[in-house]
Parts: structure tokens; C-alpha cells; sequence
């Protein structure tokens, strides 16, 4: 680490890599999907293949589709991975798990300039799935690399045209029965490169952030039912009013995720009312609750609290109350050394940095029940995901590949 | 008056007619739906005729498509009316407006056997159109009576099947040119008998309603535009979200209809959030507002106060709003006289009267404009209406028909 003094990332090699990548899975309409396992993912595939390579990095396709380029290290032993999922969502972005993969490939690119070695071997992969956008398969590839994909899921889960996850392979030139094969024992650490996908440093002008922990959620759907009746003929006070009682609920969840301050988030996004008539006051409603803590026990706060406070408003309306658990996922702590590597290299980088839960579910998260794991946020331009819209500047993104090559080979370093 | 001493209604008769009635257009679901100008409108018609005539009613239908029964008084002069609207909604229910047909041939049944003979004219009217639910030509029947049909209308309006209130007319062989033949200037007072189609009357355990006014109302449609992100990833603080700010809205109104007091009404009926993702800030939210008073000073009171708290709500979120106006009706008073008459005839039956306010529509409302109107409410069981559930027990029936009939005696004497 000592030596790392000019550590040199070429922005525009990794601008070009980003838009040309950004270009495949471009569909008729303009807007980008890249889906497992489809034409387009095998194509970003080959691309990034043939840039890790020039990168110098000994490449590999595991069972699981994951792309592997390597970095020996001065002697063997477990690697340094980073990385992230190069699938999108449906109209996605150019940056959200793609953006990992490239600075990992520039990182590498940048220490090999400065004619650094580590220790260990680092490795850049690129997960070959996270966002569930074309099966319910989140985390396939991180999950195929720590033996946590289930024998029948290949042949149960099916896309919108019912092709399966094991045809979908196949289709690629990989045999779902070979799925175990990509399990390995031999990562001493992950480092994952993502965009943030909100606005907290954009708006506290930070360079870079430190995830401590991703955050935990429960879902929930939630049905009121009152009675419905006209709107013209029934008084209010003889109401029981489904959506009046919806509208309480909501503000009364947003009341307590702000008493209870970041990184305590809750919200409704969708409501529906029926019968929906302009002069009908309605009988039924239905929303959605979307919870989350980073704090194990903050959430259970959170979820109790609200579930206590959605009671208690249809207790006093007179309304039915139905709660269906939609989600529920624990929150996972990230690793304090690696933050603490993180941290180091920010410091040595001049890059200000802010330490910070990450409120969206990545495949660090999978990583980290197994592997000492943590992630480098980068600024997202108005906090803008899951969007064609999704920008960072290329500016922004340099110093944080400067931090994560700094970091990769202190990690990488015994 | 004086004399009016045995009013007996025939109960069973009239109960009978309800039943009968209520199965002409029930289609293959068991679902009645009685549009203006189809073959089951044309049978009802046919039938109420027929009963008109068993109760010694003299009839003849207009020119658009009214039915008229009607009792000779003493003297010749204008005649006093009673009668509704034999057009139902769709799924619609026995009751509404096909009772207020029925209430008026039994209360002149119950005249008759009791040998009571009135100074003026009493006739009972079907009207042929009210709901609006073939064409969006609500109140056809009563705006033809005081020639409030546009010259346009029966060649610009369709129903779903591109069918115009002319062809409609000329298939049940009515002449659009006609319709001003159907004008009228010798009604003396119109006195409509409906279900209240709310829960007042049953709540306050009072038997019958003496309407006073029909409530004027304002219907807005709300657009808030917030800013769609991530549910994870935007701490609470720096949100713009659009069904927060809808559901504040949505209880700010329903706080100031409260406090205004009955009569005030303020409902949001539809509620729409986009783009609808459980984990997704929603960006755009849609709502509708019907706000009702029977005061046209506190109408407006309702209606500036509710735009102000709703565009204030989004100011302080920073949401975009837009307002747009989807109906608007000022309210009518009753006729005093008439209302006085109601009351006189409820005393002297015994039967415990209420003196309120329509929330709905009726054809009261065309008549109001032009002649001296009352309206009379029965009971409906739990304020249901525009449903197969609509029901008024006979017991609670019978009351109301013998204050009519009491009422028309005394409004056609001189």
C-alpha cells in the first residue's frame, strides 16, 4: 500500500466502456434490458471478456454463467474479488451493476499501470444475475458461488414465456446440473462498486460512500374494508371510509419513519380503491408498506410500531383489517476491516467520504454471510435508478475506482 | 283534508308491484339493468300502464316517452304530479325511482277506495329517464317536460353501442321531433316520493325524510406531482412524495367537511399512485374530490377552503398540483309550501318526519326550477343503493305512501 503513490485510472477508456456496454441489450424502443442468459447478456459477456483481458486479467465462465478475470498475485491463496451484475432491470440504466464491473476491470487496469503487485490474487467478476428481471431469481450468480440456489429452482422458475432457468442456460451453453461446480471457497474478500441509487451524497456533497450495512426490510399488503356508500347521501359522520382510513395510515407511517431518523424509511406506493367511483365512497382499499432499517432491532421497531399504528387507525374507523407479509428480509452488517480498507483509501485519495447503510438490496449481501464483503457507493445524479436516466459523470466515478484500486490491494496485501 | 280520515294503502298490492316490477330487466346474471328505450324499459311501461288503469288513471304517454296517469279533481287547472323515474343503473336495484312510480298509484288507490276527491288534477308520472345509464342524458324525462332538451341532443348523444337517443326513441316508436310536444305548463306542484339512498333515516330511527333542498355539488380531479425514487435508497427527509401528499389532502378534507357540519360532504372516491411499485416513491398520484352542501354560500365555503388546503398541502411538499373541474351543479331549494304540506300529512298520520337535505340527484331538481317541489324519503335499509341490495321493507313503506297521498289531497285542494 505504501507504494501506491500515482495511481492513474483512465477515465475516458472507462466512459467509452461504460456507454459501449450501456449499448447492448438496447432494444427497438431505445430503452435497455438485459436479461440472464439472453442474447444480449451473452454479448455484454464476450465484451467484457475481451476487455478483461486486455486488462491483463486470465479470464474464466463459471457453471453458473459468472465471468471471472484474474490478477495472480505474488503468491497464490484466496482472492480479492470485486464486482457486481452485469443484467439490468426492464428500461434500466447504464450503471447499476454494470458500473461495478468496469471499475473493477479499470482498478486493475490502473494498478497494473502503476506496475503494483499484491500479494494475493484480485479478481474482477461479473455476476450473471441480481435483479430478477426475467425470473423470481435474485442473486443466481452470488448465490450459485456460495451453493445457496436450491436443486429445483432451474427447472421451477420460469420467465413470462415459461422458457426455464435450466432451458435459459442451456440456450447459452451452460447445463444447470453442472450449477454446483461454481461454488468456491476461495475468496478472501468482496468489494463491490455500485451506484448509490439515491440522493444522500449528492445532497451532503460526498464523493464516495462507505456501506456499512444493506439494509433489512419487511413488505407488507395491507386491505382495509369498509363500508361503501354514497358520497352524496351518506354524512360523515356515518361513514366508514376505506380510503379515509388509508390516507391516516400512510401519514401515520411516515410520521414514525421520521421520529425514528435515517436510515428508518417507510413507504406506500401503491393504493388502490374500490369500487373507484367519483361519488362512491369506497368500501375497500388496498396499499402496499414498504419498511426498513439497517438495525436489526430498530426494524423490528419499525415493524411493529407501524403494523400497531395501521391496527389501531381501522380499530377506531370501524374498518376490517387484513396484513399480508409481502417481504422480509434481515439487515446485513458489511465488514468492519474492509470498511476500515475503504476508509484508508478514501483518506489516501483525498476523497470525501461518508459512511452509510445501503437501503436497496445488492449481491454483497449474499457475499457477506460467507466472506468479509463491503461496498463503495458512487453519486447517483438526482438519485435516479432503474431509469434510462441513471447518470454519474465520469468525474464522480474516478476517484471512487481510484479508492477501490487502492483498497483491492491493501485488502490483497498479508 | 279535513276529511281524509281511513287512508288505507294496500300494502301487499303494493309490494306485489315492487316485485313484479323489479324482475322486468333482470338479464341472464340476475342483474337488472333498465335502460330508457329498450324492450324492457318499454315493458315496464306497459305494466305500469296497466296498474294506472286498474286504479282508475286516465293515461297517455308524451312525446318523450313519459307515462301519465291521471285523476280528474272537482274543478279543471293545473294538476299537482307525483311520480320518479322507471330507468334504473346497471345492477341497479327495486327501488330507486320504480317506487316513487308505484308510491304514487297506491296513494291514488288509497284516495279512491277511500272516496276522496280532490279540488285539482292529481296525476302519477313515469318518467322515462333519469340515471343517465344508456346516454349521458340524465333527467330526459323531466327536462322534456320543461323543454330543457338541447336541439341536438337526440342526434349527439349515443349509448356504448353508437346508438342515438333518436334511433333509441324510434325503436320504441317516438319521434324525436316530437320532443317539444312533450312541454308542459299546467303543473301545479310536483311531489316525488324516492329512497333516501342513505342511512340517516335509519340512524335517527325516523320513518320518513321531508327533503328541503338538494345539495349542490363540486367534483375536482387532483393530479400531485412528486418525484419518483428508490423506497430504499431516499431517506424520508428529502422525499417529494406524491401519496403522502395525497393522503394529507385526503384528510384535510375530510377534517373540514366535519367541521362545516352536516350537511357537508367532502369524499375522495379514486385514488391512483404511479407508477404502483411496492419498493418505488410514488411520483404521480391521482385523486377525485365531490364535495356537497345543500347552502350555496357554504358550498363555496367547502369548495375555496378544500382547493386551499389541498394546494397549500402540496406547496409545503413540494408537489406539483393541477386541479381540473369535473362537474359542478349549484344547489336547489325546495319548495316551503310544499314541505309544509309533507309535514302537515306526516302529523296527521303519525309518522315521525325528518326535515334534511338530498345528497343526490333527482328530477326534483328539473321540476324545482319551474313549478313548487317536495320530496319525500323512505328509509333505505343500511343506505344502500344503485345495487341489487337496495331494499325498503313494505312496513316502512306503507307510512310514507298514506303521508303522499295525504299531501296530494292537500296540495290539489284549493
Amino acid at each position: 500500500m505504501r507504494n501506491v503513490t500515482d495511481l492513474v485510472v483512465d477515465g475516458e477508456a472507462l466512459e467509452a466502456h461504460i456507454q459501449t456496454l450501456g449499448a447492448i441489450g438496447v432494444g427497438g424502443a431505445g430503452s435497455l434490458f438485459r436479461p440472464v442468459y439472453s442474447r444480449a447478456w451473452s454479448e455484454a459477456q464476450s465484451q467484457i471478456c475481451a476487455w478483461m483481458e486486455e486488462a491483463g486479467l486470465a479470464t474464466r465462465v463459471d457453471a453458473a454463467g459468472n465471468l471471472i478475470g484474474r490478477l495472480n498475485g505474488r503468491a497464490d491463496g484466496p482472492a480479492v474479488v470485486t464486482g457486481s451484475h452485469i443484467d439490468t432491470v426492464r428500461d434500466g440504466g447504464k450503471y447499476d451493476g454494470a458500473l461495478g464491473v468496469l471499475a473493477g476491470i479499470a482498478a486493475v487496469a490502473a494498478l497494473r499501470a502503476a506496475g503494483l503487485t499484491s500479494d494475493r490474487p484480485i479478481e474482477v467478476i461479473a455476476l450473471c444475475e441480481e435483479e430478477a428481471s426475467r425470473f423470481t431469481s435474485a442473486f443466481w450468480g452470488s448465490r450459485a458461488i456460495f451453493g445457496l440456489i436450491g436443486k429445483d429452482e432451474p427447472e421451477a422458475i420460469t420467465d413470462h414465456d415459461g422458457v426455464s432457468v435450466r432451458q435459459a442456460m442451456a440456450a447459452v451453453g451452460l447445463d444447470a446440473d453442472q450449477l454446483p461446480r461454481a461454488r468456491r471457497t476461495d475468496i478472501a474478500a468482496f468489494l463491490e462498486l455500485h451506484i448509490e441509487q439515491g440522493r444522500i451524497l449528492e445532497a451532503e456533497r460526498c464523493e464516495l460512500g462507505i456501506v456499512e450495512a444493506i439494509t433489512g426490510l419487511r413488505q407488507l399488503a395491507v386491505d382495509l374494508t369498509g363500508h361503501q356508500d354514497h358520497a352524496g347521501t351518506t354524512p360523515m359522520d356515518l361513514r366508514s371510509d376505506a380510503v379515509a382510513g388509508a390516507a391516516e395510515a400512510i401519514l401515520a407511517l411516515e410520521d414514525l419513519a421520521r421520529h425514528l431518523g435515517r436510515p428508518a424509511v417507510a413507504t406506500v406506493g401503491r393504493v388502490s380503491a374500490l369500487p373507484g367511483g367519483t361519488n362512491v365512497i369506497a368500501g375497500h382499499v388496498s396499499f402496499t408498506v414498504d419498511l426498513r432499517h439497517s438495525d436489526p432491532a430498530v426494524l423490528e421497531t419499525l415493524i411493529s410500531e407501524a403494523e400497531h399504528r395501521i391496527r389501531s387507525i381501522a380499530h377506531t374507523r370501524r374498518l376490517g383489517i387484513d396484513i399480508q407479509v409481502l417481504g422480509d428480509h434481515r439487515p446485513t452488517p458489511l465488514s468492519v476491516e474492509v470498511a476500515a480498507a475503504i476508509d484508508r483509501a478514501a483518506q489516501a485519495e483525498r476523497v470525501k467520504a461518508k459512511r452509510m447503510v445501503s437501503g436497496a438490496g445488492h449481491d454483497s449481501q449474499i457475499f457477506a454471510r460467507s466472506v468479509p464483503t463491503g461496498m463503495i457507493f458512487t453519486p447517483s445524479r438526482d438519485g435516479v435508478s432503474h431509469n434510462p436516466l441513471e447518470f454519474t459523470p465520469i468525474e464522480q466515478i474516478v476517484p471512487c475506482v481510484r479508492v477501490l484500486a487502492r483498497a483491492l490491494t491493501d485488502l490483497a496485501s498479508s
